[in-house]
């Protein structure tokens, strides 16, 4: 029996016990947007410490200060270093992960308590956190107690950081990845987070690029205070008139975006990339029934997935400043502001992604001879980031999930970002692999949040096995 | 002495005493939109009742009924009806006036108390309810006591009918009216209401038209619920964007309607009426000024004039459903309702203005090919009201004002709606003139809502002459 199959044996072996840690810990309502359950999501943060030091790791407890929320001043949540083995002939890895959840009420739809694990019929385990991100985080736990006790030498150094503000931006985090870079981070060689979600619902994946955000602000500004319709309709310029007019013009119905040269940056498609979207484990029906309505734009799955992946896209959010509530309101807004962003990919520049938006919009209000006041903005903008599939770490990913699952994995990329796997690879000057752990039907942050115990368990071998193909030499 | 000079020399020997009895019922407190005031808003219905007893007239309480506000069952106010005089051989006109306020607190920015009138060195009465509506409401009594004290004989009948929920939609009225028409009110030959404001600060006016309103609510659905722009963004149908792009094609931005044919029932100006334009007391220098910015669509006051008073005109007043908040957030709103008005003026039959907009709002969304769904309605219409200033009521109010003021009247009518004056007209059948007391600059339902005092004195003695002018004969 080699190394790997003892590896198997034991995490077989230790389901239940692996199963009933998940139990302890989604127990523990770390919810960090929710002022009242601070302690809690503290208590979850020293929960790893403490495991992680009882399996013999060195460990760091990094407070990044204090938060206003909900009236209160309280103290972030600690992020929690590590460093499991520090031999220099092994390879250094650090894995990143969140053990704070999104909020849960049962009222909220849940068919049971969110924080207590419900280990159901269908051999999935329902609680809040189970699938983002505390299975993935106790699963790099599990590994590393399933390789101790299978008396198999440790394949790398690990190090890891634990934070519990991911639910909530993040806060304090990347001042802390930036600090320590050199210090608590220094010899990493790759870095791999688990923290989103196969494609489907069958075949695992790695994904290797996310979309960028840029966010815009459209103010209109009249009048100095709202005015009544009766009194001032057909006589003065209203700023919703305007704003309305200048969003209709950025994208139209079929989701492409009017901003002249906007698509002049996006990378061409080569045949080697259109290739990869062939066979993956995502069709229309599903996502039809997902969205419990067919309002899917593209007529191909292919189209569907390029759309969200390797082209940008623009969505209108809404107005602040306007009419919003039931009813009736025969109000002129005074002061509008439209808010819209455009999700870019390689190889925008948000810098001219930021001049081309705001220049065209300032163009079509010109045109609009209106006049109120424009002002237009980009108020926060997250690059886009890509990987090479054909990186060491993305190889060794794949070659666990064959080994594990005995296919090769989706290769995806996902239209949303993931701000901390930029920052880093920047800071750190590493590659990033984005390893899932759960499934596309997961409803993280949804009710009846749920894990399958088969990701959960052949995930953490998953992770065992990329440790050993990690630690392989390659070019 | 002729009878008007005498009732003249007793309003102005009353003036402080009038004017202390306005500060009287300023002191209480009647904000009929707050719960825990509807004792005071009682009390203030009861106060007038009392006094016109004193005078001698009969009075009715009605109580129609109980109602739902901020989570209390409360019992609307009593509408007060009374009948001042009895003469089969003269005339009889009913009054309406309101006895409730808008809600007024010194914080709100109020120099002084809002429920303490202050006489300042303007010589301005400043007090919550001191134009809208207590002091013509007090006007009328004022001007029965003036001639009584004069020892002049009542020129007519006076009917009169206060309410205290006019700030909150006239709940219960309405029933009122339609049931009392052959009641109470029968007998009427004119109806008066004080209850709007002069063109401008400087000159009197009578009020012979007000723009209807009829508002609806186009919403746009796709998927069942709020989706994640950066999964979602380029690959479904969004709500907003269809709605955005629908929105955009009711109106430009010069306060044209791009509904076909609306226009078409629009009453043709006729020579005399757009006379009636010239030497109105209004420019747009005071009206920027109001505005604190220059945003008049219109380059001369007769444009405004008629965009405002004879011609329909759209309002876009916001969105149900999308982001509204500040900051940002990256959602595609699932579902959203746009809600905008149509004013509307002689001779467009509302029925009509529904179905053009709907028919047309349902053609644009057609030619969009969008897979979203639409629901476009009408939610609530108010007509148009339009009488004619030759009629012999207006002409009694002219002459009131030329003897008053030494100057005719502006001929006005108004962009926004006054049910009311449809309800009596409907109900009663008669002639209603709306011949306010108060200045365009009176700040109703603003702060430091303040009356002049000779709006207040010579707006008595307009009463007493208009009523003495309703008593003559005339064809
Ligand atoms: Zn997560
Ligand atoms: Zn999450
Ligand atoms: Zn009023
Ligand atoms: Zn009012």
């Amino acid at each position: 029996m080699d190394n790997l199959s003892k590896y198997f044996e034991v995490v077989d072996q230790s389901k239940q016990e692996f199963i009933d840690k998940l139990r302890e810990i989604v127990a523990i309502p770390s919810v960090s947007g929710d002022a009242t359950r601070r302690q809690d999501v503290i208590r979850m943060g020293l929960w790893l410490k403490e495991k992680w030091e009882a399996l013999g790791a060195e460990t760091k407890r990094v407070d990044p200060g204090m938060q206003e929320l909900q009236g209160q001043t309280i103290p972030l949540p600690p992020i929690i270093l590590g460093q499991y083995g520090n031999n220099p002939s092994k390879k250094t890895l650090l894995v990143y992960g969140h053990y704070d959840v999104q909020p849960a009420l049962k009222e909220d739809g849940w068919n049971t308590d969110p924080f207590e694990l419900v280990h159901n019929d269908k051999d999935q385990l329902v609680g809040r956190g189970a699938t983002d991100d505390k299975g993935p985080v106790l699963g790099w736990l599990c590994c590393a107690e399933a390789f101790k006790r299978a008396g198999i030498d440790f394949p790398v150094n690990l190090k890891f950081c634990f934070e519990g503000m991911e639910e909530c931006g993040s806060e304090g985090l990347e001042e802390v990845v930036r600090h320590e870079a050199d210090k608590w981070f220094s010899g990493t060689d790759a870095v791999c987070i688990s923290d989103n979600y196969w494609l489907g619902k069958n075949r695992p994946c790695l994904t290797y690029g996310l979309r960028g955000v840029s966010y815009f602000y459209i103010t209109v500004e009249g009048p100095s205070a709202d005015l009544h319709s009766g009194v001032f309709g057909g006589t003065v310029h209203e700023p919703m008139v305007d704003l309305v007019h200048l969003m209709s013009r950025l994208v139209d119905v079929k989701g492409k975006i009017l901003i002249p040269s906007i698509y002049e940056k996006v990378a061409p498609l080569t045949l080697a990339e259109e290739k990869a979207y062939d066979g993956l484990d995502f069709n229309h029906d599903d996502l039809a029934k997902d969205l419990r309505s067919n309002v899917i734009i593209h007529d191909s799955e292919k189209d569907t997935l390029m759309h969200r992946w390797r082209l940008p896209s623009l969505s209108l959010h809404g107005i602040e400043g306007a009419f919003y509530g039931p009813g009736e309101k025969t109000v002129i807004p005074a002061k509008v502001t439209g808010k819209f962003s455009i999700r870019t990919v390689p190889d925008m520049d948000p810098a001219e992604v930021d001049r081309l938006a705001c220049k065209y919009v300032a163009d079509e209000f010109a045109k609009l001879n209106s006049k109120n006041k424009l002002t237009v903005k980009m108020v926060h903008d997250g690059r886009w980031w890509y990987s090479s599939p054909e990186h060491p770490n993305f190889v060794a990913g794949a070659k666990a999930i064959e080994r594990v699952f005995g296919t090769s994995p989706d290769l995806t990329r996902e239209g949303g970002s993931i701000p901390i796997t930029l920052t880093f690879e920047e800071a750190l000057n590493r590659n990033v692999l984005l390893l899932p752990m759960g499934a596309s039907d997961d409803g993280a942050h949804s009710v009846n949040e749920k894990l399958d115990v088969r990701n959960f368990i052949e995930g953490i071998k998953v992770f065992g096995v990329y440790l050993e193909e990690l630690s392989k030499p390659r070019v």
